[in-house]
């Protein structure tokens, strides 16, 4: 393999020197800058050997490097060995960027090439301008694999289906003049979507393209009189293509875009600045560009009515499903037979059961003591830990159902806790507990709120690297924005309709990972003279493990909430469970 | 005055026809973009009659109008009466942006005037771009008041002196050094300081030109070989002039700043948005302009070891006054013979004996019941409540030291408080405790903490439309940035040094104001394997009046840090009281 990719890259510099480039970046995106890439577009894994979902390749005349996070190191390390290609560690201190490095290696006046497709408009100009404080240039070039990789896997082609109104709320119709009216308020005559969760929400389709994500690899270009939809046709069924006709969509060949955008006969488009870069500087000169954020991120973020009660009855099947999966998993481990891919296999059984499953809306992390300190972490045959009574398992998953998407992490209690343990867990819930207690006025957004699941282990010295909560599709992407709780700045407000998960957690590296998760929503709390107040809304029904709380540090309020939270448990879910599933719960909710 | 308004309205009419503009805007700034603004910039006062502090004029050939906020509303209206100018309620969802009205009576093409002098950079760039989505052009003219307005006030011209090495703790050589060293990361040859006590802080000068600020209007350029002070030389003392000398900086008049700026001789220059428009414009093309944040603003936030201790010596001296001021208050107001505006002059007086006292940091609010809800109430013969042993007085006030600067509220409790006002006072207090304890890491801003003053409020519907906190300049501006404690994101790092106000408040039109501020200081707390963790240490001492709470509102943690906070008020003041004193202050600060 360290040969093949050897022989790849020189392949690659052949292709660089023909394009006039020095440098060529393969990064780990595709077209629509999705979170999961199809694998025709997984070219940086092909070019370096480098598996890991994020990293960066950069290849020279005679260097190359790959930059890739922490979660990755260990796994670069290995599979880089031999091939020529360095190892950069992204975002520690003295790891040069990609910039530095090129202006380290490259002479003033060289040309740095990148495949436009694979690049965000943002990115692309973000890299320009580093590029250019080297003397260096940036060149957009054609995607040099579309030769070199011969057995390159096509674009996905997997047939789509209608989600019914019933499910999303809003038709076609609708939607489209929500969409228009928002452009004409940015005074532009069209818009582009190339977000594949927008153009799935904008239709009222689903499809298989992309793991976890039930979307499909297109583009949508809207007018104030036309929609066109770009697609691969073998992904139409019968029924889609009428369904479209009957709503005015026409579809064209996925490729036509570039055509039809370089031929855009209208004034003024909008575009967000996560559209690939080709795209962007295929419009003509004469065609103002408005760059914002796509209008259906926005739409799309605030849940209708319908929608709502589809993720409420999604929660509760899935928390039926995480009740009998705890009780179950409390019990099996004393066997020592479980593993941390046994278990996800078996909590994968209990959401199945229901028609609405889709499957996982992510790549489950069941983390058993150590493992759970891995932020990322997935289980695989070797790697998978053999479960005990004992310690912390982290278990974070979620599934698809044709009614909602879910996200919930449960620390579960295996057995007997260390001291530590116990107050690093309660440090979180309490976390937990303040950020679900919040109330706030209209305009506050995510990074005002974030301090309340931060603050108890703060004052410890502890915090964690990840943000504390990001947007859930509706039976779509389970990380959607525009909205987010974290440390850095999200402008975003969080509104009214809004999901949006709370999930604070404290990783001690080659120890244990604690994470409590809940999906909740924003919801009207107190109209005053003050304006409109906030609070959120738990979605995610399931009990968190008492077992491991130290109760005295939780303040009454605290206590308060979480016996009210499991009451609300108890009482919603036992209706639909066993007399001894009941019992159970009954146990697992009783007040602290 | 009507007519004398109109009189010179007319005149400005007339030179905006000159001048080619179909209208003109008068801010209520100066080239320094000050607080507070000295006379001879008051020309949106003279050009409308209206003489609140904050407001901006625009007059066209036949129409004008002035923009202010809510705190004048009721004065603006008197005022403009019959002067042909129309109120335009400012931040009001009705009310037209000077832009919008603009665009509404003027006619595409036609060019609007400012004084590049009196507009900041940013603020010129983004009026040109929003007169330009209205067909309308921004043109800088000359300040038309310096022809019309005969009796203009000249340009303060009051001598400056030295603050020496013991107060500011450092030499102006060394603070030359420190900034000479971020130009240089900058790639900056230069750079032009336009702010007064940035340029006060950098040569440990001080002044008495601007209202309750100590610093003398000025501009300072800093190269990499040479310091020049653009100042008038009536303002430099013998002994001044020798320490300018001695410390290498050469002095040229005020004006000399514009030809010495088009003359620039170095490649590039570091320049601040909140440098005027004119001097901005004034650079020729081929001097590339740095526009970052003054390098100053943030050295000078960064208070050093000296600076400290002088606060905190500062703020003893300051909490004996304020001290000695409590014990009076509460009895003198039995007589029924002291208004809002004779305790201040009281306050002053307890102030004033100290030798350091260089008087007033701002103007003193003292708000008695309804006037306390007025958030920049200052009361006036006319205005001054009686104070009577009833309700509640809102006390905002602050000193000028030689070692340091002090911002104080106190929310006194004069006599029996209705259960709403003890409420209010209550969560006032659970929001100012909660920042108090703040614990937070490094990289943290203040939009991030304001929750912690808010939350307790917000769950019951309640807000304050100001900041929560702003850092206070050593001897020196009592409003200063980067950091700020706000809503609105503020991204300047929270650091070891800066000082912070902590000031939530809660104010109900026509019936009470409640206010609670301490002075902080950012220090460490802890430092961990996720890195330092800082906390806020209070500078002020000064008791809370514990007649206001209603206790059983506070928890534990909260009992805990009052009580804490109200011994060491005890602990560090009582040795410099008399017995009487120290017996009140016992008793003021026992434990709840």
């Amino acid at each position: 393999m360290k040969q093949e990719i050897k022989r790849r890259i020189s392949l690659l510099r052949s292709f660089m020197k023909e394009e006039g480039v020095s440098a060529f970046i393969t990064p780990s995106t595709d077209p629509h800058s999705g979170e999961y890439t199809p694998e025709h577009w997984e070219s940086r894994k092909w070019i370096s050997g480098f598996t890991g979902s994020a990293g960066t390749a950069v290849i020279t005349s005679d260097k190359g490097g790959v930059w890739t996070d922490s979660r990755f190191f260990l796994q670069a390390e290995d599979q880089l060995k031999d091939t020529g290609l360095i190892l950069f560690k992204d975002r520690l201190p003295d790891t040069l960027s990609i910039p530095e490095w090129l202006g380290s290696v490259l002479q003033p006046g060289d040309k740095v090439g990148i495949d436009g497709w694979v690049n965000t408009t943002a990115e692309a100009e973000a890299l320009a301008k580093e590029l250019h404080a080297f003397g260096l240039e940036l060149k957009v070039v054609n995607d040099p694999y579309e030769k070199l990789w011969t057995d390159r896997p096509s674009i996905p082609v997997n047939p789509i289906f209608i989600l019914p109104v019933e499910f999303t709320g809003k038709t076609v119709a609708e939607k489209l003049q929500e969409i228009r009216k928002r452009i004409a308020q940015h005074q532009a005559d069209g818009v582009l979507i190339s977000a594949l969760d927008e153009i799935a929400w904008t239709l009222n389709l689903r499809g298989n393209d992309v793991h976890c994500n039930p979307v499909f690899v297109s583009y949508l270009l809207i007018t104030h009189n036309k929609v066109t939809l770009y697609i691969t046709p073998q992904k139409l069924t019968a029924e889609v293509q009428d369904y479209l006709k009957t709503n005015g969509i026409e579809t064209k060949p996925y490729d036509d875009v570039v055509c039809d955008l370089g031929n855009y006969l209208e004034k003024s488009i909008q575009m967000s600045d996560n559209t690939n870069y080709f795209l962007y500087t295929t419009m003509r000169p004469d065609v103002r560009i408005i760059r914002t954020a796509s209008p259906v991120s926005f739409l799309k973020a605030v849940k209708n009515e319908t929608e709502i009660r589809g993720f409420r009855n999604a929660m509760h099947r899935d928390g039926i499903a995480m009740v009998r999966f705890l009780r179950w998993i409390k019990e099996a481990v004393k066997s020592g037979k479980e593993t941390e891919m046994s278990v996800d296999e078996k909590l994968y059984g209990f959401r199945a059961t229901h028609p609405y499953f889709k499957g996982i809306s992510f790549d489950t992390i069941a983390g058993y003591q150590e493992h759970g300190a891995i932020v990322h972490y997935e289980a695989t045959q070797e790697s998978a830990s053999t479960l005990k009574p004992d310690g912390l398992l982290l278990l974070d998953s979620g599934a698809q159902y044709l009614d909602g998407t879910t996200d919930i992490t449960r620390t579960i209690v295996l057995g007997p806790l260390t001291e530590a343990q116990k107050k690093d867990y309660t440090l979180v819930l309490k976390g937990f507990i303040n950020l679900s207690m919040a109330v706030f006025p209209h305009g506050t957004c995510g990074t005002q709120l974030d301090i309340l699941a931060r603050q108890a282990m703060w004052k410890e010295g502890i915090n964690y690297g990840h943000g504390t909560g990001h947007g859930v599709g509706h039976f779509l992407n389970v990380h959607e924005g525009p909205h987010q709780i974290r440390m850095n700045h999200v402008p975003a407000m969080m509104l009214p309709g809004m999901t949006i998960t709370n999930e604070p957690g404290i990783y001690k590296a080659g120890e244990y990972g604690i994470r409590h998760e809940n999906t909740m929503i924003v919801t009207e709390a107190i109209k005053t003279e003050f304006g409109p107040f906030y609070r959120l809304d738990p979605l995610t029904l399931c009990p968190i493990d008492k077992e491991g709380i130290i109760e005295s540090m939780l303040s009454p309020e605290e206590k308060k909430w979480f016996n009210d939270y499991h009451t609300r448990v108890y009482n919603e879910l036992a209706p639909d469970l066993t007399p001894e599933e009941q019992e159970w719960l009954k146990a697992a909710t009783t007040a602290i």
